[in-house]
């Protein structure tokens, strides 16, 4: 096992990573507290590891736990969702002295985050993510929402986890698609914050699709170490953490354009980082054979490299939205260069529209795919 | 104009207390941000209230204000009303960097004050109480919520306000009652906290009532002053934070078995008050006497003195489910003495039987009333 420490004062909390990780009860103990526990997950999660967790909990000294299952899928991250987690918490009369374990991938992790985080006004929570990109991502760093019609993640907190369990050995039931899409923010990662992930991955990637343990423990570890160093300096997102949206502000409008649920966000942030990189490239920042790098890795991942065919002006409208609009300005995360990303607001809009028609299915270079 | 200032490091802010508050620019201006300024008040202050402090909000330079009306009254206090900000917000695309003013009493307070905690994961907003009850408690310390069919306040968050521009000019055209409901929490802060409000209530009840504008700060920013101290020393209510809500267990109990919106927040306290004198009284803590005292300035100022005629088991039944129990064991705020609160989870529940059926409507000291 090992683990990685995420630094935030009294809210830091340790990330467990390793096969077997679920089953390990001292990483569930510190957290145990006066109340219950509730274990929030989906039909699709639970009959695979939510025995496991409970046995893990109940060794741990902990008295049975309230189960709530939610719907799987980006569309049941939702009010309707959150109302059912609050009408089983509340039903089992948790008090504020209760703990919540998410337990399955992002969606989940949000979810059930943002419930801990505004149930009776906030109690602790742990991520117990079984997708790669959870893992990599989303269990880390305390960013808990869910979507509204008008745009993704709209409503949300920060809301730091108890402690994050990473068991490894849950991806061998992940399906092959889930996978990649977390590969993708792995890829972010390196693309975002450091080259020589980004070469450990060009050299890896087929250990990493053939699910090999040590592989998938190398990038979770370094994803979360990545994470935890942007975090522990920049907690709300005021500064250097935006620059881990690398990819978001396009991938956003491409889920949303297509329809939530019909690209896996993995997906929707590879294309989108490949706008980002066509846009950098726009800009004079990164050379052509950068972006051709990451559009190799990215196929390497078997993930998009273009986004659905929409016109630009559908693109920045779905765009115009989006959290990184500040003061009226369009703010983007470009690469200077691999391993080095950057926020700007100075873009040219021309740039932008070049950039998506650059990167949308049917044009020359989405048809190499 | 006075100023209490609530001290929570990166987190203080000012409580500005005068008449014409709402009118002055400069305790709005430090606060403008680069994005919109959105105002989220009802139907009943808007025509009196919305125009001044849209022209205020002018005079210290901002853009013209996003409005956004919800309806009326503690019914009104959830997920449908949230809904209402947030398709507001999302279609005037507030961004982050946007601030929300919330104009009216405390439900307007705790629903935009709980809207602004979690819209795009958090954007500051000002208190702008224009009730009494409002501007003695719930716009100061940070509590947010919205109800629950299973129970008040149940999802919120602590969101502290970066400003409180409390107008006693605003409390001319509070009705009758709701004027009456705020001095029960300025009576809750005497009996909790500072034995010397009480003497001065029981002195200037017939100033307050005839809404005498020098009586009126002196409450208010006496309140404010109490709560900002126990606030600054436990601002997640970990602790001492609790006896603020000397009455509310029991108050809670009384608006939920009436039925949200039956009986006003402040005159479920007054009755609560005494439910929890007299249950002090039991517990060998409290003389009868002071129990009395209690009930003698209530009556002088108007409020309830007794519940509705529930079964104690009812009650006991409501209280269940309120935040105060913990691991399962009730907890109770006592009286020691007038202006010395405590929390106690160890009282009989024979005790909190007999100082119900002694406190409901219809029992002999209730009908003196």
């Amino acid at each position: 096992m090992e683990t990685v420490r995420v630094a935030l004062e009294a809210r830091s909390y340790p990330v467990h990573i390793g096969a077997g990780a679920i089953d390990t009860e001292a990483f569930y103990r510190p957290h145990l507290r006066a109340g219950r526990v509730a274990v929030v997950t989906n039909p699709v999660v639970a009959p695979l590891y939510l025995e496991r967790v409970k046995a893990a909990l109940a060794r741990a000294g902990a008295a049975p736990a309230i189960e709530i299952l939610v719907e799987d899928g980006e569309q049941a991250k939702n009010w309707t969702a959150l109302e059912r987690v609050f009408d089983g918490l509340l039903a089992a009369r948790m008090g504020r002295d209760g703990i919540l374990v998410a337990l399955g991938g992002g969606v989940v992790g949000d979810l059930a985050g943002f419930a801990a985080a505004v149930y009776q006004r906030g109690i602790p929570f742990i991520q117990v993510p079984t997708t790669l990109l959870a893992q990599v991502d989303s269990s880390v760093g305390g960013k808990t929402a869910v979507n509204h019609a008008r745009g993704k993640n709209m409503i949300g907190a920060f809301h730091q986890p108890a402690a994050v369990i990473a068991d490894v050995g849950t991806l061998a039931t992940l399906p092959e698609r889930e996978l990649r899409a977390g590969i993708a923010e792995v890829i972010k990662h390196g693309f975002a914050l450091d080259a020589a992930l980004v070469a450990w991955l060009e050299e890896n990637m087929a250990r990493l699709l053939a699910r090999d343990a040590a592989a998938l423990v190398h990038v979770v570890r370094r994803s979360c170490e990545l994470k935890a160093q942007v975090v522990a300096a920049d907690e709300r997102e005021a500064g250097t953490r935006t620059l881990l949206n690398f990819g978001h502000t396009f991938g956003h409008a491409i889920e949303a354009g297509a329809g939530y649920g019909v690209w896996l966000h993995g997906e929707a942030v590879a294309a989108g980082m490949v706008m980002a990189a066509e846009l950098s490239a726009q800009a004079g920042l990164l050379p052509a054979a950068d972006t051709e790098r990451l559009r190799r890795l990215l196929r390497q991942a078997g993930l998009p490299v273009a986004g659905p065919a929409l016109a630009p002006e559908r693109y920045l409208d779905l765009m115009a939205g989006d959290k990184k609009a500040a003061g009226g300005r369009a703010r983007y995360i470009v690469l200077r260069e691999i391993g080095r990303a950057a926020l700007r607001d100075d873009l040219d809009e021309r740039w932008v529209r070049a950039a998506i028609a650059a990167s949308v299915d049917g044009t020359s270079a989405a048809a190499v795919q």
